[in-house]
């Protein structure tokens, strides 16, 4: 992430994302505090419902107005929110954040970067707490990344059950209870990869350039829209249509046959996804351009 | 387990036994009702101190008076308990309960089994809620297997964080969030090892193989005792001391170096414990006893 300041931890969680959608409230807001969310795709909602049970929840910006498919520029905050949370890439619609929001007052960032963890350079300082769901680009399911402000960690509720406590983790480095050992072994060996790929620089490098090849191909073409609005446009999945419902589906049949697989895009978008996490090869965008190409000459 | 009737549900959830722990009794406690709890060594007394945040705790037995050297007959209920909870086997104390206590009146039965699950037939419809960490019989850690009783998932609390609700897990198979897929992979080839080797009845007179001649050579030696109660000894974990610190400390250095590793036992018991999990072999309980038997001859 760059480097992790000194006044965090590192947490190495047992679960997935989903656990931290109700631990955050549960350990930072009450019946008299509220939270504001930026809601940009389903994983952001389900924050916000999960939020809903321990304190107030404003939500300060939302593009469901326009099916998730841009990132809002103007965010209404609420008065004194505690903290302010945000989904900084949407997998399933393929928008992610270009900058960083700026938390409003006195209040915390807090982020789920579960889709583009260690995609690109992040300066942690501006974040009081960061999590991640390893399966993306870290390791296998049911581990999730936490780095977090340690006056945080210190200053959340007691009266919670132990495991949901950052503070039990962060005082035990993480082995309170047996961690998810293996899921933790394969982090380890993820990171030395990037290290030793140049670090995030060059995988940000890297990701960029895979997005935007296939990005510009689908400006040119006369037969694939992005389904994402310029602006705010993920370098990690990249969703896109025909127009087409049924043409979309005679493609994805033709590509997975070809070996492209999983682009069947969420049944709440419809068209395609092609997901480019860290370890997907420049490659493989390029087959999959000249598989689009080659269907577009056969279809347009 | 033998079979598992049809009125249950089998759920794969992220995480360990701890989560258990509380949830269990966030999902079935009130400040006016209360469980009842077994308390047989630390996991136990970790359950009850989770649970005490949800309802009213009756500790209806307890073997702390001898540093959890036995397994209580002797309990006394509380009035109208809503379940009766117990630690199968205790890892630390190498006790484990030869029979299923009885639930009493209308009290449902929970069972923490992590480390003696599927080392022996059990008659599951004699419980309502089966649990086990993954780590000791079943696989890798951060997974956690529950066998729970349809009726109970279906009646459980409804105000509570997605997550933690059984229904939410039952009624998608699972995978409702991304479940920890490592885990599972390897858990049912696991089970498909056990049914290869015979099956639970095998599984279970090769353990008991494995323990007796164990226990057997402790009760002859001159130099070694076993520290729990011949009623109550666990066939996955034996512990036992020379009544030596300074001698156990030999003890285990010299097994260790010999390639016999892992015998310190517990800080809470000192000595030595020979943890024996389903995966062990009959072999390593032979070249433990010949250890012990040469370090006696030299030693007693």
């Amino acid at each position: 992430m760059g480097n992790i300041p000194n006044d965090y931890s590192v947490l190495f969680l047992q679960g997935g994302a989903s656990t931290q959608f109700f631990s955050i409230p549960m350990n930072f807001l009450s019946s008299d505090s509220t939270a504001d969310y930026l809601v940009t795709g389903s994983w952001s909602k389900k924050a916000v419902s999960e939020a809903k049970r321990f304190g107030n929840i404003h939500v300060a910006a939302t593009s469901e107005d326009r099916n998730f498919c841009y990132i809002p520029r103007e965010i209404q905050h609420s008065d004194k929110p505690t903290y302010l949370h945000f989904t900084s890439n949407n997998t399933i619609y393929g928008t992610q954040f270009a900058e960083t929001p700026d938390a409003p007052g006195d209040s915390f960032l807090v982020c789920d970067a579960s889709s583009d963890i260690f995609s690109r350079p992040v300066d942690v300082e501006k974040y009081s707490i960061i999590y991640a769901g390893a399966q993306k680009n870290l390791g296998p399911s049911g581990l999730t990344l936490v780095i977090i402000r340690n006056d945080l960690v210190e200053n959340a509720s007691e009266n919670l059950p132990t495991m949901l406590q950052y503070r039990t983790h962060a005082s035990k480095q993480s082995m309170y209870n047996t961690p998810p050992t293996f899921g933790i072994y394969i982090l380890g060996l993820v990171l030395k990869w990037i290290r030793n790929s140049g670090g995030l620089d060059a995988m940000s490098e890297r990701n960029a350039e895979k997005a935007m090849k296939l990005y510009r191909y689908l400006e040119e073409s006369a037969l694939f829209q992005p389904t994402a609005d310029a602006d705010s446009r993920s370098l990690m999945n990249v969703t896109f249509v025909t127009g087409d419902g049924e043409l979309d589906a005679k493609f994805i049949a033709q590509a997975t046959e070809a070996g492209l697989d999983g682009l069947k895009g969420h049944r709440s978008v419809g068209g395609m996804r092609a997901s480019m996490y860290n370890a997907f090869p420049s490659e493989g965008v390029d087959a999959l351009i000249a598989a689009m190409k080659q269907f577009e000459s056969e279809h347009a």
